[in-house]
């Protein structure tokens, strides 16, 4: 396992505080410099040991990092690691851990063009399928990433051993890392993701309030990560916007299929949408 | 609190052994009589000291019990109940744990004037607000109605001696019971656990298999209940078809706000959406 002399994390929040406990217990990191815009969820991070030392700015975060690791929300990633490319000394991987790919991969292969992008400075992005509904340093763990897939997608212009670097990266951290092109990811992720959580958050606010004290455990489970933050999956759903679309209207059409079942109290048709839906669930797995 | 000589359970299976772990456990029943169709299921429920005694029949069941549960799928109830109902003494009560509540409590006040029913036998609705995806004794729990909430139907006909009996009773099992109509009980159940379920299944049935493995814990949680038996959702979905064919309309117009949203890219009122959502499910809590 390669030990890096330097890692800079660029947002020190659950994903990214977790990235830096599980560098740190694991050995795999002799410095961890996080930067961010709040003082005090750098001071939280710095504090629980996610970090080794808070950066003053952005320059000073990555300009002896061997990797950095921008986790912002998906609207700011082109800006951050184009800032950050200006200031990596030659050699430099930058990765992210955006929800979304297919347009940050792209906006990026675009920026390092620019003359002001760092010489021999290569970006490759990431997208670990952790995390939950909370937020901050606080909710972050050294576990977050064990046995959890890591989407990489790499593209042509991608170097082999940027592609091999990463992949040892994420594995280290427990990772299962599977690469992917950015398209075919937000594809599949507005399936299993995307629309997922905008259905969570319909049935949330489908509930009438006088029946919210008649909830219990199904009720919670299907709209629990509709907790999460409105700004970041405003983000998400507008950067993926068309498969989200083609997903939701697969979704509607599916949904269409029950109601035709129940309005005919049609008991066979129901127990076989019921089965196919338990067939695939029960796959998966808890 | 008072304790009861004989409760006889009909069907122990999640539910009714949970219901007969919790008495034993709080020593709430002397006797804890267990009948049902699978002999195995009897001797699992009697091995983990959830009942005391296997009846050979329901007649034997029911005959010294001053209370009978009824747990059984909702198609069923109704008919167990006609039966036990014969074979009961006196001033016995029956309840239920149906999760539909108004075809069953219709039925069965008919039912009780039927010159077959037993003289001064009385039943009264119930359906405890929990349990989960499994099934079996063996998923049973002591503490699976505490600080649960325990819908109770009473009607006009409703003695008062037998509201407070059963209220006693689950409140004896750690439940907060409410009071409520059987119609009113499943316009509510409609909108908080018979829609989440069935969306629930939509969204893992509408899940490309390819993309499966690309699942992650907002899928597993959104989907959670979808691995629940499918016979039993049958049941439950067109025993109150009318009022989840309501819920499932009014999901269908808010869901389509939200198609509209996104193809506009209206990253405002999509933002509006969310924390409405969030706003709901932050007031449940896990």
């Amino acid at each position: 396992m390669k030990a890096w002399n330097c890692v800079a994390i660029v947002g020190v929040g659950l994903i990214g505080g977790s990235v830096g406990l599980a560098l740190r217990s694991r050995g795999m990191a002799i410095k961890v410099v996080g930067f961010g815009s709040r003082r005090a969820t750098l001071e939280t991070a710095n504090k629980l040991g996610a970090i080794t030392e808070i950066a003053a700015d952005l320059n000073g975060a990555v300009a002896e990092a061997e990797l950095v690791v921008v986790c912002a929300p998906v609207a700011d990633i082109v800006e951050q690691v184009r800032q950050a490319a200006r200031f990596c000394r030659p050699g430099t991987l930058i990765t992210d851990v955006g929800s979304t790919k297919a347009e940050i991969v792209a906006e990026l292969e675009k920026a390092a063009e620019e003359p002001a992008w760092g010489r021999e400075v290569h970006f490759l992005g990431s997208h670990p399928l952790a995390g939950n509904e909370r937020k901050g340093p606080q909710h972050a763990s050294a576990d977050l990433f064990a046995r959890r897939i890591v989407v990489i997608t790499p593209t042509p212009r991608t170097r082999n051993e940027d592609r091999s670097a990463l992949a040892e990266f994420w594995a280290g951290l427990g990772a299962n890392v599977v690469p992917m092109s950015a398209d075919e990811h937000d594809r599949a992720l507005a399936a299993t993701s995307h629309l997922p959580h905008l259905v969570a958050a319909a049935i949330a606010g489908a509930t009438p309030e006088r029946y919210v004290t008649l909830t219990a455990g199904g009720w919670q489970d299907t709209t629990r990560i509709a907790a999460g933050d409105p700004l970041l999956w405003r983000q998400i759903m507008l950067a993926n916007r068309t498969n989200l679309l083609a997903s939701l209207d697969r979704f509607a059409t599916l949904l269409a299929d029950w109601r035709a079942a129940l309005d005919a109290g049609d008991a066979v048709e129901l127990e076989r949408l019921l089965t196919e839906a338990k067939r695939i669930r029960d796959a998966v797995g808890s």
